[in-house]
């Protein structure tokens, strides 16, 4: 499964993409974090980040696109524009015929650390591990975007088990 | 001037369109509320409000497109939908190349009544007069996307009047 994970921010947008299965080695296909000045205007930011997780998409084909959910009690000052962009992913993924995954913080870092509490740099520091990488992806933006779609290859797999499980009790 | 506003909301979003210049009679050119289910994937109602704001610009070819600003103090429940739909109008009208313009709630209400502070009935009662329509539009969002098009009508133009004055005072 290919999973491309959006971590959504106006001034810095993550976009990673893993390779993996459950139980299986997890391979890292692209990593990047898309940036738009904050003096621009709020039309030019929001297409620039469309365009860039529109064109990750076209090249990377994945099987599904995971997106960072946004919750209002954030840091108020930026959450608007994180939620634009996060709406924009998961347009860009619908249009594109993709089914979109939401997973909040605390999901992410539970399924990667252990703990839904974990800090960037725990996050970061098993990204590098469980992709083996030379160094960690900097900033965190590029980090968290591939723990996100590390998380949707673990728990993505175990929902899809669980639901093909009570499917077959069912029938 | 004609100006497309958009009260974005992912159950239902206010699409108006109204014709107008400062001390001329309004006129109402189009107004609409896109519904989309609350049960429908979040991707598939994402779509279907761009889609529909995308529409409304191909076919009225609205000078500017006015968006509500959004704040996450609003419902903290919905918010994130109302944020993501502003962003995609935002990005409708970029892409069509036109000029982008946000109200808050309060400039909204304050330019059609005279009050910040002013109830839905009242910004509903005004609409109706200041565009001459038989009824109240309804539901109240069709009413707030023609009262966001009636301000920026009148703000819009103060506004460039203003920078127009103050760029002659210059040279």
């Amino acid at each position: 499964m290919r999973v491309l994970g959006v971590d959504p921010g106006m001034t810095r947008c993550g976009i990673g993409v893993v390779d993996g299965a459950p139980g299986r080695p997890l391979r890292l296909v692209h990593v990047a974090v898309v940036r738009t000045p904050p003096d621009a205007a709020i039309g030019e930011r929001l297409v620039a980040q469309a365009d860039a997780i529109g064109a990750a998409i076209a090249r990377h084909r994945p099987d599904v696109v995971a997106v960072e959910r946004v919750f209002s009690q954030h840091n108020v000052r930026t959450v608007m524009g994180t939620a634009q962009v996060a709406g924009l992913a998961i347009v860009a993924a619908t249009r594109a015929g993709l089914p979109v995954a939401l997973h909040t913080p605390s999901e992410v870092k539970a399924a990667v650390t252990g703990s839904g509490t974990a800090d960037k740099a725990q996050v970061g520091a098993m990204v590098t591990r469980l992709l083996r990488l030379a160094e960690t992806p900097r900033p965190a933006d590029a980090a968290d975007a591939l723990a996100l779609a590390i998380c949707h290859v673990w728990r993505g797999s175990a929902q899809r088990r669980m639901s093909d499980a009570l499917a077959r009790v069912r029938t």
